[in-house]
């Protein structure tokens, strides 16, 4: 098995070793061989080759077996809107040429965090919800610019039923395999996306029985994820609305350090953290790595079948956290400063 | 004065009413002569013409000094995605009919209702932020409706920089009158939209040097609204982020029930709960009805200048809180039985 690493920008270097450190050590454990190869993507790989996403990479990832990602971005391109090459050019022409349509972020509270989130535990205790967040159509891919001399600017929307259809199918699916609940998220009372959306759910849902399916607005449903998480258990949702309901429901797991993402598709999975770049704690050593880690247990688990490696995995996190060591972003008052660990030592 | 009272669908009629007992009984005490009418809109006005905003309403509203609104929508459109007509059309034009491109949302927690919300109180304590929505652009109004036989649907979001310059104003003069502190929230590095959006804020930023101006990405946003609602005094967004965002924070305040909002603009000024029409309470007696209350005294402030009146409305909500005076939504385990109202006694 060949996995291609891409750290990408920011604290995407420090956590992707470790990442990449852990999946070494699962290999010598049980046995197996994985080959390595690392490539550039976004700021990184602008500045060596004027690219976000240079051809040699793509090529990469296409013939690897899976791809372990770190993050992109970078503060001097989100403060010149008028920048014309960007980081995110990259990540967002990645997802597009490798057909990741499906991005699953599992949402899952590791019980010794119940205190490190802003949200009562008595709320947060057994909330597990998985995200399916489409990846390569919507708002992010349709038609923009600018016109009337660049006085107004536009983004164009979009969804066809088929690429609706497929997500939310492997939606259905992974619910059947949890507690059977799927709630589909969207705007069907302002937007026509949205109205296909619903529609395209509503039609299939016959075809799932067992499973018990609901419809929430997007604010709605951004209001009750913090006030009664544990009511969710699959969610499928259109590109935009996944972006920020995900990054919200990351407090339910404590911290956007500890949260992990695959994006699947038609050709090599990609499994990355969902934090961003983060520039303002990069090179500190303070960066909570557990994200990439339990990315690499999605990827072990997901493109490898390797269940009981994954599990390994997160079995040793969840020690580590009952042993009570804490990187800073989940670390509190109580958390004794022998405990506390950097980017590397909690690797 | 005159005011026009639309209450529109589900608790809207219920909670309305109660909105409007409390302008008269401030109008009595204070001496003012305050002269009603009544309108419809949405779900109601379909079934009584065919048409969710009535000429009728439209020109009263016109002819108006403020209107009292308070909500449309109703499930049976929501499960029909291929309805023509909805209630949530009528909304929609009146916003762009009125010109009302400015939406206040004031998220504000009493202190009585620290421990209502989902969020730990120590986190809570003190939270006041104003959101500014922009309401009459982006993808709410821009072409929207289908291609390829039916089986592609599309959304087009615009602006124009003089619809991101007036709203922003607004927000950095409400800045500069508070903690003067303005984060603008947008998805710059993806969408055209919020690159425009972005440079206009960065432009006029400079004419308010005595406000602090940050700008997030709105999934950073939707996270940090949780984990730290006290680093936000001003917020300024578009209108698509606004409604999710402004839902979410409406945990801060404890429950969506206590959330007033201001639409201004061109013409007249429109208060309404931020809350739906809840058609799963409706008719039950058990809405709250002190968004609506609180929706008059932001009526009495900004569209007649009575600051005094508004403010003798809010003092009185405060004491019916401190007075330990609860409706369902915003009561727990230690309200006691005689103490918990219903939409009619909590006016
Ligand atoms: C960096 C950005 C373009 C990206 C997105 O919006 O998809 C990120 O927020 C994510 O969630 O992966
Ligand atoms: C009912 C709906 C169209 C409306 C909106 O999205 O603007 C509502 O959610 C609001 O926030 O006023």
């Amino acid at each position: 098995k060949h996995i291609l690493v891409v750290p990408g920008d920011g604290i995407g270097q420090e956590v992707t070793a470790v990442g990449k450190k852990v999946l070494e050590r699962i290999a010598s454990k049980f046995g197996h061989e994985f080959t390595y190869d690392e490539a550039l993507i976004g700021h990184a790989a602008i500045e060596a080759t004027g690219n976000p996403l240079p051809e040699e990479t793509l090529a990469k990832m296409k013939a690897s077996d899976a791809v372990l990602f770190g993050a992109v971005g970078h503060p001097k391109y989100d403060n010149d809107p008028s920048a014309k090459v960007r980081p995110e050019q990259g990540l967002l022409k990645m997802r597009k040429e490798l057909g990741l349509y499906a991005n699953l972020r599992p949402i899952k509270l590791f019980d010794e965090l119940l205190g490190a989130s802003s949200i009562k535990p008595e709320i947060l205790k057994g909330s597990d919800i998985l995200f399916f967040r489409e990846l390569t159509g919507d708002i992010y891919f349709g038609e923009k610019g600018r016109k009337n001399d660049g006085d107004t600017a536009y983004d164009l929307a979009e969804y066809s039923r088929f690429e609706v259809e497929r997500i939310a199918r492997k939606a259905f699916e992974a619910a059947r395999t949890r507690r059977k609940k799927l709630c589909s998220v969207d705007k069907a009372n302002v937007l026509e996306t949205s109205r296909l959306w619903r529609e395209v759910v509503q039609k299939i849902a016959p075809e799932y029985p067992d499973v018990e399916v609901e419809h929430q607005f997007v604010d709605a449903a951004a209001m009750m994820l913090i006030k009664d998480p544990r009511r969710f258990d699959v969610v499928v949702t259109a590109n935009l609305f996944g972006d920020i309901l995900t990054d919200e429901a990351s407090q339910i797991a404590g911290s956007m350090g500890m949260l992990a993402s695959a994006s699947v598709g038609d050709s090599t999975g990609v499994y990355e953290p969902i934090h961003g770049s983060a520039h303002d704690i990069t090179g500190k050593g303070v960066a909570n790595p557990l994200a990439s880690v339990l990315s690499a247990a999605l990827l072990l688990d997901i493109s490898f079948g390797l269940k009981e490696e994954a599990d390994t995995i997160i079995a040793a996190v969840d020690q580590l956290l009952k042993d009570g060591f804490r990187t800073r972003d989940i670390a509190d008052a109580t958390t004794p400063a022998d405990k506390i660990l950097n980017t590397e030592t909690a690797g």
